[in-house]
């Protein structure tokens, strides 16, 4: 059997920090110890028939293996953490508690991310319209509901959403690393030291290293008025 | 073994349209067969500590049985869908098609849904503020690429999202309802037809009219100028 092949950004639109959907399925392939390859794509080519073909949405990542084609990262998480041990509780010994991470799974997915992705619209796409200082508190509001309920759930917990780390800690953390330039983690302390504790971890680091990597080559190529690389992020 | 129990809305905030997220559980139940009892819930109980301790964002639907507590609509109809046949193709015939249809079921919930809620915000929340006007075509572009991108593939396909009809055709028709006074969809004719094919299922409709009873009970004990009840929808 070959190992599987991922899609990724061949440049990232975030300067390696991470924040790409790649970056999940690269932490839960790191966390159940399966070797993949990656295969980059511009940002022409993933929106071209044949990656389409791959993902009817044009976006990355996909996931190919010798059985299976899939598209949407958390879909491929969840097929990595039910096809192999390690990312949820295990299906007969603890049924419920490996349902309940799952619940947790789409609650990152379609409670939590939602809000932040309306705030990435407004600074990426209405950054330049007259109504974005007045707007951007407002949705700033409807993020903070979500983390301050978050925030709460997890000071009840013992570090992680339900149990052990999970797959749903694993999208929760990458959920919410999008919203690290915000200054609104900081309003609620258990989330950066919630996010810091997702980071901690070997595979994270590794998955981390893997995609900052595919940023750091494609920079040196660049011609020199179109390097990007920020200064080394401090600790 | 008792029932399992769904909370709903005490009190429909949409008239009775099933656009609440039970209906998405209730059509799972009645597509797998499974009878169950629903307790409604009030707004202020929605948020009070003790249906918080089963909803942690104060939201319906909960699912309880003697077993498992769970949260999040798409958990719920997973859990249904693994648990009992009907909803996904076969775990040990088809696993490859399984894990697409649980891809299509992310790509509702996560590419889909996340446009349509931006655009629900901007007509609920944002309606009175002097931006909404000019900002309202810009958030429906939006959806507008996802619904393109949505009906191109529909149009490749035999009617559902990928092969037989499965949970994931159940979220999406629900996801697309949201969008029903928009306009939108007849801009794709592709999604009315999906939409009249997941809402003529015997399983769909009997789940629609238990929701709508519940909001015409409930209307018809509020005090004579709080009645909400619309006329009649013509097919």
């Amino acid at each position: 059997m070959t190992i599987p092949t991922l899609t990724a950004f061949a440049r990232s639109p975030d300067g390696g920090r991470g924040l790409a959907r790649d970056m999940r399925v690269r932490w839960a392939l790191e966390e159940v110890g399966q070797p993949y390859d990656v295969r980059l794509v511009s940002f022409a080519e993933m929106k071209a028939p044949a990656h389409r073909a791959l993902h009817p949405f044009g976006q990355i990542p996909t996931y190919q293996d010798d059985e299976l084609a899939l598209f949407e990262s958390g879909a491929i998480v969840l097929h990595l953490a039910q096809s192999r041990p390690g990312l949820l509780p295990d299906a007969s010994a603890a049924p419920a508690a490996r349902a309940r991470a799952i619940a947790w799974m789409f609650a990152a997915l379609n409670t939590i991310e939602p809000p932040i992705l309306e705030r990435a619209n407004a600074v990426l796409l209405e950054r330049d319209r007259p109504w974005h200082a007045e707007r951007l508190p407002l949705v700033d509001a409807r993020v903070r509901v979500r983390l301050g309920e978050l925030a709460d759930h997890l000071r009840q917990g013992a570090g992680w959403l339900d149990g052990d780390f999970s797959a749903a800690d694993l999208l929760m953390v990458t959920v919410l690393r999008r919203l690290g330039s915000s200054g609104l983690l900081d309003e609620f302390p258990a989330l950066p030291a919630y996010i810091a504790r997702g980071e901690a971890r070997p595979a994270y680091q590794r998955a981390f290293e893997a995609q900052r990597a595919v940023f750091t080559a494609a920079d040196a190529t660049a011609p020199a008025g179109a390097r990007t690389t920020p200064p080394p992020k401090t600790a």
